[in-house]
């Protein structure tokens, strides 16, 4: 055994991976099965059932895409764009980026809206821009943009996308199991996740959901999708309702044994229960943190509960600060991205790590590391 | 707990996922750091050196994707297609078609050849292909089809498609780790396999190599890759040589410690006597297997020592005979795929599987099994 067999015990209170609970790790450790023994379909059925809870939907297509939720992105671009489809992505920070570069790399026409970052997307401007390009065929936007701790609107959006007769996808990468979300009851028809932030799995899974809406389109292709390993068409074989569970690629056994294990846990709390876990802790922690002198960036009713960006001192050291956390507290938050770069600290809530034991130790640990 | 909480203890004989040891996933077990904590650049660090041990090469572009071998499939040939670009896939089995799928989806204009699944390829096929074909940009081939249990000659291939001016992509999913692979000396271009196989890993990752001659083609491209998830000049930036381990994705933490471990094993165990092991069991295998009746369909000097494929009396009802494997003796050996579907069974020994005390299970097994 080397020292790298040991990795430190850290705080994760980042924009993820969040802290892992014992009982999910140890569930990684459960002995491999093949991707096709009758033992993991049973498996597979019951991710699928407490996905289907956690997403608040009766889909039949809701899986785990078997890659980091980049893929679980790249899974919605792929299979509903076609060459030439005009796709609207409403931007508001790092991710509504990343969406851009899926439209126009699958060969999409991108009309691009900027929100000021730290701000929600405001529904009257997708009304607007939707009324200035007639033949778009779908919406793009992310629900909680962790680059900076903003939440949209999802249920608007998505009413005003519909309206004129568009499909949406919904990042709720940062959102699953730590804001509501109600995926039938506010008509969503593709959604993708990650199974790092708020369900306090390892990273490496994307959990995802489409509509029949979504699935009509997929089915009604006129062009293969440009991925083999995402294609729905195939993936359905093996993850689909009632289908053979035949052959497509090599399931990650393993992260899926944590993933169920993080489910039923988050079945166990409650689904509605843990979302009010997430405010609560974001009140503490807010609190706590103005103590201190730190402010939100985002205004109080466009705040992400489980991610939290805050602003200081322009004279702060801050990657210094961070680094001070990391090897004396060995807690964990997060840098700024993009243009808020050495600008912001992003702290994380999610899943097991929005506990008060946490918040308490990321507000003594700052009071003493800060200047 | 559930049942679900407790899998079957199973002895892995099929294509893949092989037994994984028990160091392996006690280290999946691990607690989870941040994907940029500096423990966890260290443990990149390792895995890229242990990686390079095993595939035998200095290139500094090898790593691990972050997503199943499918996904290292797609990543060698998006990143290395343009649109346009001619590629000769020297199919002789499944793996051969997905390649084909791969390349059209790229938007590459693929030239298949095809071999009588259960042969290897013929290096004089090729020539011919080339000679037909002399604009061909990239050759793609499998050294280890684990679908029919046939070993091609990645060397000599790689030798004639460089004579044409050609790139190679090599599938070694079920090579790695388990039969003689140079990567630097038989000059191969662009390398993809599994964490499942020989690795004796849990599945989910999919190691990859390029050399120079693939970065070139890489950094020179006209068009941007078409998956933004698996588009290396981006990926480069966290896992490349010297970079500053920016963030593109969430890495797969756990499953990477996993993947560390069973890679500190093969380097305890040395690489070359890894190779050796596979062929002793597979020798002790063989012999078993024809001692009750079962023969190899693959000729002597092709066979993949860890994916042997056998053909058995065609009035036995082998689903049946897999089934009662798996009930009775907790044993998974693996079934036919495409045209091979029910006249083979493909028993792996692969990684920790191939074991003596596995070999005589298996055998003693299926002795009392067989009608």
């Amino acid at each position: 055994m080397t020292k790298l067999s040991y990795p430190p015990k850290r705080v994760l209170m980042g924009p993820g991976p969040s802290d892992v609970h014992p009982r999910v790790l140890q569930a990684m450790a459960r002995p491999t099965v093949g991707h096709l023994d009758p033992y993991f379909v049973d498996l597979m059925d019951d991710i699928k059932r407490l996905l289907k809870l956690s997403f608040m939907t009766e889909n039949d297509l809701t899986f785990p895409v078997s890659a980091p939720g980049s893929a679980g992105m790249e899974t919605c671009f792929a299979n509903l764009i076609e060459k030439g489809d005009k796709v609207v992505v409403m931007q508001n920070g790092v991710f509504g980026g990343r969406m851009k570069e899926n439209v126009t790399r699958m060969g999409g026409e991108c009309i691009l809206h900027e929100t000021p970052w730290g701000e929600a997307i405001n529904p009257d401007d997708l009304e607007k821009v939707l009324n200035d390009n007639k033949d778009t065929k779908i919406v793009a936007f992310v629900h909680a943009e962790t680059s900076t701790g903003a939440l949209s609107d999802v249920k608007t959006l998505t009413q005003i996308a519909h309206k004129h007769n568009c499909l949406v996808i919904v990042d709720a990468v940062t959102s699953l199991g730590g804001s509501e979300l109600k995926v039938d009851e506010w008509q969503i028809d593709a959604i993708y996740s990650g199974s790092q932030k708020c369900l306090s799995c390892t990273p490496g899974i994307s959990p995802v959901s489409f509509n029949n809406r979504a699935i009509d389109k997929i089915k009604s292709r006129k062009t293969p999708c440009q991925s083999w390993f995402l294609d729905l068409n195939l993936v359905m074989g093996y993850w689909g309702e009632n289908s053979k569970r035949s052959y497509h690629h090599t399931a990650p056994v393993n992260a899926l044994y944590g993933l169920h294990e993080s489910l039923i846990m988050l079945e166990e709390e409650g689904l509605k229960n843990s979302w009010q876990r997430h405010l609560d802790m974001h009140h503490e922690l807010i609190q706590g943190l103005e103590s201190i002198g730190l402010k939100a960036i985002v205004k109080e009713s466009d705040r992400i509960p489980q991610l939290n960006a805050v602003a200081f001192d322009s004279n702060i050291d801050e990657a210094k600060v961070r680094k001070t956390l990391l090897n004396t507290y060995d807690l964990e938050i997060g840098a700024g991205l993009g243009p808020l770069t050495g600008k912001i600290w992003r702290i994380g809530l999610m899943g097991t790590s929005a506990t008060l034991s946490n918040v308490n130790h990321c507000i003594h640990s700052l009071k003493k590391v800060l200047p």
